[in-house]
């Protein structure tokens, strides 16, 4: 992707051996049987379910529960849980959005009505709910609905305060852990939960995941104008297209603060035109470059805190991913 | 409402002064402040949960919890979660089904965005998660995500195979359980499971909210078409115009069954004059006076189950609701 970057592939990451038993029984969990729904729509959800081929989020949950050594058992359908949780609000967001592509297939709201759209967003919530039950643990229980929670209140905000104006780093840093550091702190806190470890403890799990779900999402948000379309399953410069202001391209208006394209794209009122120039400008700046520096700082402490755990296989593989989610090109 | 029927009025229902404090503990629960949400759309959605005022799920949680002797600690934030998940799934509902008014005031979707409503619908879910998980009850837990997921598939089994077709009565009664006698035998199974009553009777008690949900939801169909927008709180005959046969509706047309208009309203080629006439005919039809004949079966079916519990004022107070779900005229 950049210079110099050695990108690595999900398949070569050796948790998918490690773990793949955990992860089948995940699988097994994910593509339940749902006798009493449409099957044309039980379908298409379980397509969308099938294409998150990374699996990073159950990863992340078996993992640290290993690491934490508590029981496997109770991780497995939390971990499920998670997943089920993740997809339905990628449903309600691409209905939101209005995206037509993820992941190189048709979203749901491609294919179905708004109201059938809305419904299986709801469903899949529910399932995820059940999912969360089976976990016997009160304490995820409420932290899995808080995390819905903090989801849901971060794109509220968005929505409401963040269009058409310039964010500030904060504003960024606290939209992108709503949209994906909670979930990863909530994966990497799950193993300290089940071991009944100290709130401290805990505490420390959650920064971790949540420093690797910043570095995630920072890598997301540059791979959408530094990628190509068949790489993303999706337009290159979706975020710009949204009017949405990511940490490179913050970076960029910093360093050119006169571009009066910015505020077009604030505007929404930016032709095709501009969107191409604005991407092949942030191509050329040190925009994706300074925003990487910050993906591996947050990796950085983020591993700090993994070393202070016993080296297993399961902390190597855990600090894999911690690689993976800077070192990747999709 | 018809000849001979005496109104009752939830201001007048003992289980409001009875339950007062209980009810008021639910209220506290339902009106949290929420620090993190844009305060416009926190306001619009307390107003709405406010306007409900009869609290009926909230009521037959708590009195069924009393009359299984179970410990109403747990109940208040389980009565909360019910009433929380019933109004998310009205946001989603008057989205999907493009309703303006919903108990005199506008809708949600009538005053935000399908996108904010949509992810305000969410979090009202996440509050219903979150307080459903203060229960401190792992089986609870699962009931409450299983009735979320069986409202789900009634209205996109509807939404699939209902419209343009007139349905049997085993689907009426399928889709009017989805709809509201899953969540009324919720609460009224809540008190038997958090007594650790034996399967049975949990199921006994099932039944019994079961029956109680479907004589409400008939009521609320016949009112649908006999009663007046001020009353309501919406238009008259408003099921019709979505192209929904109701139990009085299939009898008028079992009744008069070359009544070409059914056709033009299931297809939505009906005009407004249509609409008035065919409402005109069923007020001079038997459909409602059968229908009430059905739900009254129901209420008598319920209050049997419900005599079998020791003649506490609780009982009393839960036969008074079972009464005045066929005794209302809102």
């Amino acid at each position: 992707m950049m210079s110099g970057a050695v990108n690595m592939k999900t398949s070569e990451l050796q948790y998918r051996s490690l773990i793949r038993d955990e992860l089948q029984e995940v699988q097994a969990y994910l593509l339940h049987p749902v006798p009493n729904m449409p099957p044309p729509l039980s379908e298409a959800i379980k397509e969308l379910i099938n294409s998150g081929g990374k699996r990073l989020r159950p990863a992340l949950t078996i993992l640290s529960t290993y690491i934490c050594g508590a029981d496997v058992v109770q991780a497995i359908p939390l971990a499920a849980a998670i997943e089920m949780l993740h997809t339905a609000t990628l449903i309600h967001d691409d209905l939101i959005d209005n995206a037509r592509v993820r992941r190189g297939a048709k979203t749901l709201n491609a294919c179905w009505s708004p109201s059938t759209t809305v419904l299986a967003g709801d469903v899949v919530f529910a399932w995820a709910a059940k999912l969360a039950a089976q976990t016997q643990n009160l304490y995820l229980m409420k932290r899995f609905s808080e995390t819905l929670e903090v989801i849901c209140y971060g794109e509220l905000n968005q929505m409401f305060y963040g269009l058409g104006v310039l964010p500030t780093v904060t504003t960024y840093y606290e939209r992108i852990y709503a949209k994906t550091g909670s979930l990863f702190a909530l994966t990497t806190e799950a193993g300290g939960i089940l071991a009944r470890y100290s709130e401290a403890q805990v505490q420390q799990l959650h920064r971790f995941g949540m420093l690797l779900g910043r570095a995630f999402q920072i890598v997301d948000d540059i791979l959408d104008f530094m990628s190509d379309e068949d790489t993303l399953g999706k337009p290159v410069g979706s975020d710009l297209r949204h009017g949405l202001i990511t940490l490179p391209v913050l970076h960029y208006v910093q360093t050119f603060p006169g571009d009066t394209r910015i505020s077009q794209v604030l505007q929404r009122t930016a032709t095709e035109e501009t969107y191409q120039s604005l991407i092949e400008d942030l191509h050329h700046s040190d925009a994706a470059e300074w925003a990487m520096t910050q993906a591996q700082e947050d990796v950085r402490q983020a591993l700090e805190i993994l070393y202070g755990y016993p080296p297993t296989p399961y902390r190597h593989a855990m600090e894999e991913i911690a690689h993976f989610s800077i070192q990747r090109g999709y």
